[in-house]
């Protein structure tokens, strides 16, 4: 027999993912494995992340901007270990009834982003599941070697500092199930959309890597909820955290939800999605990750400092804030 | 607040995946990324595969044999790249009704396969989900550098060997999905629990990487079907094979399943789930792969021989069989 027949998958990867495929150990997307040669005197950092329909997106959000995401979460987690990207595998598994015009909306939002980021596309997998839409990316960058920022080096002392502002995005979902809270909030358009779109797309601090990994003692990414990630730190690092809430950087439209209910500051300082970097820095590292910050252009606050001990502590006019629920999870 | 709340996928991930994780890069999943430092003039060979319940396995399987199979198919990847595992990343996305043996069962099953084959646990992420089971794992091996062995460089002339037996699994999967078959074929129970088995847990044959990174001028592992999957060797080679079907290596079990019904063969030329490797050898290189492979325990058979041209000929008495499906998807 002349063996000709390629599958539906086959054909499915050759027209959406083989054209992102330029990395040459992707070899074309049409080997077992991908090939690559690291960096020399580094060490590789490995993160999963994914997405899952009705999970971690709602089955009607734009496909480019699912892809985005997910690829962002990733992105998100090399960031915070001071990593530089080096690629990433993406397995996605897609409804019978998903239409062409997702898939091909789909990847080229993973093209975008992957160009964007400097995090090529290595290999993938692609099945039909009887299930909801599903994305599993597994991303890999490069730090010297020995150097990964972690999250258990925390020391007392040090300074807590977050980038970008935080509880944008538990807001925007919110915003997303209940469309009147706009008006319960007396949110401009404008600052509805840019709540929402904070959820929908994040802006991980890849530009900082550097930064961080020259500075920062420990760090993480906030995914889900500042005041629980930052508890995990704190485990992690055997340290006690105090947290200055007057100063943790709320955007304009944030503040604005608050100014109209209060009760949303806890929102803000618990939910999930930010996809910042909480890090912590020794007292003579302030001035120099300050300096990298501005050459980066990411903005970065000093909220607090470690101390000896144990749990984070958030302080209003001295006094610390209970809240029902630190951390945002999935599960 | 004292911030001391873990997530239930913080417990679960504690309880039967942190004991999984005993390569000192995982940090015994306890940070946002892993780290791995790559072997000294090695390249790194990535590759990602998965199931998902009702499409790759089915849903009462053994969650222990779910996780192996899951695993030993990303193994399988590395083997027929010549590759030495260094580890793997887990994404599991569970329905809410799993109960936790379910859980302790599959992570056991992790945990034996990854010390059974030398790939360590390295990170992962865990999920509810309103779909199926899924499993996706990201797997990591080595090859000196400029050495991971391709699909694409095999030559006229060279001898084509596989791994193993073909077609256990295409065959097995069937008596799983109707029990009369075993009755039909006239399998005595061993033959057909044999073949069921060789469809639950893959063989990978990782104790052959070493010698087809060594010796191989081409290899990819048959997970479509052996037709199908050498049909793609073919292409991505730009040559043409002959295969001598009387030579292709059948277990016992599968020659009695021929012997009752002769059209099975083509079910074993074309199923999926194989796991065996085809690879490609010139002419120099086949005593001293012979030896190596005798070395490995792992057996090897001649099937045929690469010739200029193109498409995958499969010959019984000198003429060419035609097959109505060349390869298996799940797609």
């Amino acid at each position: 027999m002349q063996n000709t027949t390629e599958s539906a998958e086959d054909r499915l990867i050759a027209r959406y993912f083989r054209p992102l495929a330029k990395h040459p150990g992707a070899l074309g997307l049409g080997d077992d494995a991908a090939v690559l040669t690291p960096p020399e005197g580094c060490d590789l950092v490995l993160t999963t992340d994914g997405v899952i329909a009705g999970v971690h997106f709602f089955a009607d959000d734009a496909p480019d901007m699912v892809a985005r995401k997910a690829l962002r979460m990733n992105l998100s987690d090399l960031a915070a270990k001071g990593a530089k990207p080096l690629g990433f595998l993406l397995s996605v598994a897609l409804p019978a009834a998903t239409d062409e015009a997702w898939i091909a909306a789909f990847a080229a939002g993973i093209g975008e982003d992957a160009e964007r980021y400097g995090l090529p596309l290595l290999g993938g997998d692609t099945d039909r599941t009887p299930g909801p839409t599903s994305v599993s990316i597994a991303a890999f960058g490069a730090v010297p070697r020995g150097k990964m920022v972690r999250r258990s080096t925390a020391k007392p002392g040090d300074s807590i500092i977050v980038t970008g502002t935080i509880g944008d995005a538990a807001l925007g979902v919110l915003l997303r199930r209940d469309a009147k809270l706009a008006a319960r909030w007396r949110l401009t358009e404008a600052f509805a959309a840019y709540l929402q779109q904070r959820y929908l797309l994040p802006q991980p601090r890849n530009a900082l890597a550097e930064a961080v990994q020259q500075h920062a003692s420990a760090a993480m990414d906030i995914s889900d909820g500042f005041a629980g990630d930052l508890a995990k730190l704190c485990r992690a690092s055997k340290v006690a955290a105090e947290i200055d809430v007057g100063r943790v950087p709320l955007s304009d439209a944030a503040r604005a939800v608050v100014a109209a209910d209060a009760a949303a500051m806890e929102t803000a300082l618990t939910g999930g999605d930010d996809y910042e970097i909480v890090l912590t820095l020794a007292p003579d590292k302030l001035a120099p990750f300050r300096d990298a910050a501005k050459r980066a252009g990411v903005a970065v606050t000093e909220v607090g400092r470690i101390a000896a001990g144990e749990g984070a502590r958030f302080l209003r006019d001295g006094k610390a804030l209970a809240f029902a629920r630190a951390s945002f999870s999935h599960f």
